[in-house]
């Protein structure tokens, strides 16, 4: 077998950890040379592969590439671009075989959510039909958590990690304040459809903070929600909000709603959290402080769960191993082995039963009240954000790598049009 | 010389390192039991002193003590009341002298900003003129680094590394985002009146990163910051704003302005963020994301600078030392004395020179066009955020104090009403 070139791509939004994938993609290849002879990735997700515009990451040090580890953010840039159904746009995927084919690549590496790994299972049906063969695995990334089959997803657990953390600091930081100030924090995190991240907020009721969760799974019941504040400021001194920007009142709309909409269709949301934290000052007068996480939490690599960290390179890497082993169309997973101690391996799962398929939070990982989480939701979160991992620091800040990201040069006479 | 007994109360808005100043105060006067027999804390600051509501430290082992030194907010409390002018309100100050008097209290630190400087100051010249002789020794603390003569606050370089690096690691995320979605991010930080906190995001464009700052120091010039932003997103693809929270239109309203006040007549603020992420959006149409840190960024003791950390250990330790020397109505400051290496020692400065002076931004640590920070304010900044000072963890948390917080048994008869 003479070996091929692989293509790898990010999507989608990027995580604090989804460069750990990629190192384990790259150097899981790097030791597969007879195999695999050079990585491509895609400038800008998918979106490189459309316009035959390719990184040569033979061009990268191995010091370099082992820097992905700790670095957050898509090393080769991402892109929120959907292809379309393969009726609607069957040109757009004979392209990326096109561009496949000229550069001789014989593995397609897709890191991202649900939607990519559609896209990758398309790949891999169509490469199949047009008589070009592409081994397509999908490498598992969301910060959303909302991947079936997989246990958990790489990037899931650096975020919760990070919103715990958070939350329990600034429950110090108001409960300090309660007596003659603010008596209600309320944090804003992301989570559009479930609400994973946000029940990583519960995980601080532990550590004696009362914490209030909204999640996107309950419908916005405001009434009950100010009685839950009222009560818990009143046997406690304070009390911490921890807000899905997914949160919804009854009538569907996000409580968040700014009417704006995203490449992919979905609206674009923000501002839940001033929102809440108002609703309480006027029916209850309390000073308020809020914040909005936003892209902190998931560019957050400096505080990153080393759980998380080995769970992303160890998927990057099991994608090449079974690539090599003659797989195709699958996902590398997560699968939980027990839980005292934590132990996981990496399983797989294949592409037709990932594709499309959003995992939301089980209900009885919800507390009957609806405002915070179970001991089954505790039991699983926990081992999910163990362990340190930080980056080395550099004049006070963390030394993070910027690639070269030296191109390929082209082999296709047509350029493309997005 | 029989030992007396010290107070300690902390002000105003809780930081990273204030309990690591306690730290200092409380494990130098164990040292000297001699001389002070015991430290009384404050429950919820300087109202603890006021309604005789005082805290036993003594029955906190060393270990809960030293636990101080890594976990953020007020330990016992801290209050946002500000003492009236001594005209004004005379009854506060001699409740004070009578509660320090019952409890045979001879040493009072005080441990914040501004505002408390002023009070210390006024406790020792009335202590003097009530024939009851107190020492009084601030500590200082601010996050917004705009106490006067110390070179620095403790409080200010934690924050300033946690800022910088969360501006870092959202600046590699936009940049990863920027080609099909998110070309613009805006982080809103603290900073009323003086644009210390803002200014530490301008430390991340010698990692190549296009950051926009807008300081309370500088008035906002729309048509101007629209053009910069244009001209950041067509030569780096992407414009990273860190915006201060006090930043103001020409006209005096703050960008942020919500209408409330909190206790000591300070407009409340938050929500600057949005407002000049839609700015941009009207103008030129860029897809944003924004953040608002708010508390995070001042309790994110997980990120602590190490150089803060000694150094709020180090003036809480002086100011005991300080006392014991005899002096009064003194703070501890930091003393630089070079900068390649960082060296710094303590020094002393006199409070009637301290007490409401505000610092603000130099004119030459920003740069001509108002946007941006000089290599003067570099050298005085990346000093101040040196080292890391990681909290232990445990399952995945850091692994912070609650003190007992016992309470000191009343000796006084009547109650003071606030």
């Amino acid at each position: 077998m003479t070996a091929k070139n692989a293509f790898y791509a990010q999507s989608g939004g990027v995580t604090a950890v989804i460069n750990a994938s990629a190192c384990g993609v790259i150097e899981a290849a790097r030791r597969h040379k007879d195999k695999i002879a050079n990585v491509y990735a895609g400038r800008n997700g998918i979106i490189g592969a459309l316009t035959e515009d390719l990184i040569d990451t033979s061009q990268e040090s191995d010091a370099a590439i082992a820097a992905l580890r700790y670095t957050p953010s898509g090393a080769f840039g991402s892109c929120r671009y959907k292809l379309k159904s393969l009726e609607a746009n069957r040109r757009e995927y004979e392209r990326l075989i096109e561009v496949f084919k000229a550069h001789d690549i014989g593995y397609f590496f897709y890191n991202g959510g649900g939607d990519s790994a559609d896209t990758c299972y398309k790949v891999s049906q169509l490469s199949e039909a047009m008589n070009y063969p592409i081994q397509a695995v999908h490498v598992p990334k969301t910060v959303d958590n909302d991947l079936p089959i997989t246990d958990n997803c790489p990037g899931f657990g650096s975020v919760a990690k990070y919103i715990a953390t958070s939350a329990l600091e600034a429950s110090y930081d108001v409960r300090s304040m309660a007596k003659t100030s603010t008596k209600l924090f309320v944090l804003e995190v992301m989570g559009r459809h479930a609400g994973w991240i946000a029940a990583a907020g519960g995980l601080i009721e532990d550590q004696g903070m009362p914490v209030v969760i909204l999640f996107p799974e309950i419908e916005f019941d405001q009434e009950r929600f100010i009685a839950r504040i009222k009560d818990s400021v009143e046997r406690h001194g304070f009390c911490t909000v921890v807000v899905s920007e997914g949160a919804k009142y009854p009538d569907g709309r996000f409580l968040a709603e700014q009417g704006t909409r995203d490449a992919f269709g979905h609206a674009q949301l923000g501002g839940a959290a001033p929102v809440v934290a108002n609703l309480v000052k006027e029916a209850l007068g309390y000073k308020f402080h809020w914040a909005v996480a936003d892209y902190l939490q998931r560019a957050a690599r400096h505080l990153a769960s080393k759980t998380d960290v080995e769970q992303a390179y160890a998927v990057g890497q099991a994608a090449v191993e079974l690539a090599l082993e003659g797989h195709n169309a699958i996902m590398p997973t997560i699968r939980r082995i027990g839980n005292d101690p934590y132990r996981w391996e990496v399983g797989e799962a294949p592409l037709a039963e990932v594709a499309n398929v959003e995992k939301f939070m089980p209900r009885d990982f919800i507390s009957a009240d609806g405002f915070g989480i179970t001991p089954a939701c505790k039991e699983y979160l926990v081992p999910l954000i163990q362990g340190e991992d930080y980056p080395p620091f550099h004049k006070g800040l963390p030394a993070y790598v910027t690639l070269k990201n030296a191109p390929v040069a082209k082999r296709l006479e047509a350029p493309f049009e997005l």
